[in-house]
């Protein structure tokens, strides 16, 4: 299909309003009424829009589906980088997987600590056009520390040994390009990527609608770090609202007190010793 | 309009499909594909209608808006129950405003300690059908401690002086016959309904969405009571998936260490110590 016919797949046009119709679910749909589509273009990977909403500002979108919404994006974006930064006491050089929003890297360069930043994402044209458009997510982003790579991220951790302090894994749902980034044999690869007291952290799905990649997510990584740590937070625009994001560590398991606290909007300290409290459903089985 | 015509408002066919569209807000919708309309009816407060969906098993729905499932009202009920019966040492008279799906009444149910439950709510067709056709929520609901009151909780209110340990107010949104739920004179009554060591919860809508609703809340029972606490929990099918509660306490506010664990699928220990914890954006103001 040509990004004219993708584009007319997305937006709906109902009683002279841009609807853009999510439509990954067999049995679910939200629609979120549109001002104005302010990019869309096809990738080698994937369609690509950035939206202007009502509700949620400006909304990434691929393939039809919502990525971050200047709205709520922040929530996502700090929950899965402050998180482990709070764990490990000293990382310095720190790889992004994913997170083409930007928003992850911009959490990032917040830590003066952290002296190279790795931003490994497979679709150029989604960070060229979050930088140039989802500035209420990406915004700011020229720090000098970070290192832009725009390859596979399954074929750069087959290539790298002992390297990182971090590694976080900011794919998108298991469908399409992202479905390797929830096979076991990945995660082992980021494992032997760690230093050897570094640690990871990847969204693991809703607990409500994709227990099963909650799960295997935890059982992959539990077969290979002695630590590992599901925790919980809210996001609006992902379905079920709660999202669960699981931490793989070699060392560090408690909260490192190195005093600092990023400016931040959802995150904060007492929020970070909340978040491991997971509800009875997620502890059972 | 008669029944007939609000359920064709609701229920869509689309490619031959059932679907309730949910139309209350103006720039999103969110849509459930129907398996079977099981119960519709006009009550002389509002349109009812019970469904049994694909996702979300039975649902309740009231003027065409998604009040509780099967597949998480769990998260909801337990949250505006639970809390506050942790933090009251001894409960033994707790009054439920609203709440017509039954499932705050049945978590009630679960403490023994409890000797009389007074469950207020304006709608009985809403109560007679949740509890015949929505029974994952209702269920088991033959407790003899419960005494029905099918009256006006703004009228109740001011009838009662000095009277429950715990009042719960479970209200739905506030448009309609709820608005009024949300006013300080509406609290100030139940402030007078409490016990000299009472306390009472509410729903206090979405921080995102309904932010004023949130902080007004606050503001009025932080003028009534001398220990205000906001707390959250996520519910999958409310707008946003953040949802905010409010405990106004006239004495009490730690937790109460009773020793009882009441059997539940969301709530436990872990939770009940995090959900305090608030967003650094419900803090700031």
């Amino acid at each position: 299909m040509s990004n004219e016919e993708k584009l007319s797949k997305y937006i709906h046009i109902i009683n002279g309003e841009q609807w853009l119709v999510e439509d990954d679910r067999d049995n679910l749909k939200v629609s979120y009424r549109v001002k104005e589509v302010i990019f869309s273009a096809e990738s080698p990977f994937q369609h690509v829009m950035i939206l202007e909403t009502y509700d949620f500002g400006r909304m990434l979108v691929l393939d039809g589906v919502v990525q971050s919404t200047e709205k709520d994006g922040y929530i996502y974006n700090e929950m899965i980088t402050h998180v482990p930064l709070h764990i490990h006491p000293d990382p310095k050089k720190v790889l992004i997987i994913g997170g083409g929003d930007c928003g992850a890297a911009k959490e990032v360069t917040k830590y003066k600590s952290v002296e190279e930043i790795y931003f490994c994402e497979i679709d150029e044209l989604v960070v060229k056009a979050s930088k140039e458009h989802l500035t209420g997510v990406a915004d700011h982003l020229n720090d000098e520390r970070i290192r832009y790579i725009f390859a596979d991220g399954i074929q750069y951790m087959k290539e790298h040994r002992n390297a990182f302090d971090v590694i976080i894994v900011d794919s998108s749902d298991p469908v399409g390009p992202a479905t390797e980034l929830f096979t076991f044999d990945f995660y082992q690869n980021v494992f032997n990527a760690l230093k050897e007291d570094g640690l990871m952290v990847c969204q693991s799905e809703s607990p409500i609608f994709y227990k099963d990649t909650m799960q295997n997510t935890f059982e992959s990584l539990n077969k290979l770090f002695p630590v590992v740590k599901p925790y919980t937070a809210v996001v609006p625009t992902y379905p079920g609202g709660l999202w669960s994001f699981t931490i793989g560590s070699k060392r560090y398991q408690d909260l490192a007190d190195t005093g600092f606290e990023p400016a931040t909007k959802y995150f904060n300290r007492d929020i970070l010793n909340a978040c491991f409290a997971l509800p009875q459903f997620m502890k059972k089985d």
